[in-house]
């Protein structure tokens, strides 16, 4: 049997429940980061994404913008935690005819982003290939008492957005903030129920919360907020690489967010009970059932 | 200009050169695991490895095996710090039409050795690739005190190495043990002064310590230890993928280490001050020098 057959996730479950972690684990595959054992008051996140060519960029990509992204997608994990980036290596797989320049700017793309969030980059490997390859892999930490997992949605909550979708694989994916400022601002104000960066899509990643918390959820289409880029609510839904926060606040706490004023949080649907499964209220009020369409490698 | 003009390791440098880190990071860029400070006695130890179909192993190759590796050369890079491994994310890019039962050989190849070196496996990222891509990225910890560096040998120190040398890629790269307690052995009994795992070859591998001590080097030939599958002098100095731990002691320590009878670290040589560069002493007694071969990805 081939591996498309069960699927990026399927495969994902599959290892999942291959693997044994010791007690240091708190949290292991599953969530944008995994959460270890730190100090007295802090757990180590550990997360690691890896780009490829062709598949997250194009081969006329901006080499600034392609290591500018390589690091923002691994931010992006550690803000889905709360957490606060530290160190990170880099692994490159690059063709041997590739200019230096080239390699340069990629490196410029990482070491700008790095900078900005203080992130220092320790070390990598590199090593020869066909297509270009970066995998970022990545350290940070988080106050146990700030750490948001994709676990704790509960009935009645509010599902909020931090921007908005659709479109991003036009452009935005290669040049979005990370939203860092973002999820230590709600963790140190709020206290978020679940969170998860938007990387596979809105109907994709809110499903991994729903899975995750044994909940359901309902979506209202008037409130979904469409980038400007974005040409349709199915691409809001399932086109992915947006990398805004997807989370959920308790109904005092999301009025009190609201009641704030800050237009970046957008509220665009609640939490329900597991057995209704993830639906969509559209603007004329009909409910329509979500399907399980979103960024898939395989 | 191409990366092929400058190599690998002029590449490694000018990253280097570029990469700015701050004061929680002992040692950045260039040491066979980043060092970064973690709690009172003890530094966090931060290493990846990336293999590559056709680069570091062929498309026939055991897929077990080719898991077990992708987790070995990691764990040789902590060994080479003398410090335990902790936790590993695994970056995988793999071809869709993959067989699940490789990828589950894969794995299980993987989670054997973690098992047996008690390192958990906390996630990960899976990615659509043509050629399988695996990248390792490991967590572990060393106690200050036992840390070794490749940049402390000394010009009288002697050089060691923990097994023998030359045609690996014949088979033993897929299959080496990781010199994990070799290490700590040395570390908690003697006082290496410099050590790192060789990868590359004795002869560019020892280039490492050398250039990062300041200092130059002497090999007896009649005292390097051939592999059973070594057809050559010149496949020890430059085949690599041994995977041996290469190590300096002070002439006493040797002493202390070669009087306990233990087998398996055998002298190869000395090191003498830097403007000798680094020689071969051949079995006739005739000083040869060393050019820089090793395995190189470009």
């Amino acid at each position: 049997m081939q591996i498309s057959r069960i699927g990026e996730f399927g495969l994902i479950e599959r290892i999942k429940k291959l693997t044994r972690t010791d007690s240091s684990v708190i949290k292991g595959i599953g969530d944008d980061c995994a959460v270890i054992r730190g100090s007295a008051n802090k757990y180590l996140l550990f997360t690691c994404d890896m780009l490829i060519e062709g598949v997250d960029f194009r081969p006329k990509d901006r080499p600034y913008l392609i290591g500018r992204k390589s690091l923002a997608v691994s931010l992006s994990d550690i803000a889905a935690c709360a957490g606060k980036p530290g160190h990170c290596l880099v692994s490159l797989g690059i063709n041997k005819n590739t200019k230096l320049e080239k390699v340069d700017a990629i490196y410029k793309g990482m070491l700008d982003l790095a900078r900005r969030y203080k992130v220092n980059i320790v070390g990598g490997d590199i090593s020869r290939a066909d297509k270009l390859t970066i995998d970022v892999s990545m350290l940070g930490e988080v106050e146990k008492k700030y750490l948001i997992l994709r676990s704790g949605a509960r009935p009645g909550d509010i599902v909020f957005v931090s921007g908005s979708l659709g479109g991003s694989i036009r452009g935005r994916h290669l040049s979005f903030e990370p939203r860092l400022k973002e999820a230590r601002f709600l963790a140190e104000n709020f206290k978020p129920s679940a969170m998860i960066d938007i990387s596979d899509g809105l109907a994709q990643d809110l499903r991994q919360i729903l899975k995750a918390s044994g909940v359901g959820g309902v979506l209202y289409e008037e409130l979904i907020p469409l980038a400007r880029q974005a040409r349709s609510l199915r691409e809001a839904l399932y086109m992915g690489e947006d990398f805004e926060l997807l989370f959920t606040l308790s109904r005092s706490q999301a009025n009190r967010l609201f009641m704030q004023g800050l237009k970046l949080f957008r509220p665009i649907g609640e939490i329900t009970k597991a057995k209704s499964g993830l639906k969509l209220i559209d603007r004329e009020n009909r409910i329509r059932f979500i399907n399980s369409g979103g960024f898939r490698h395989f």
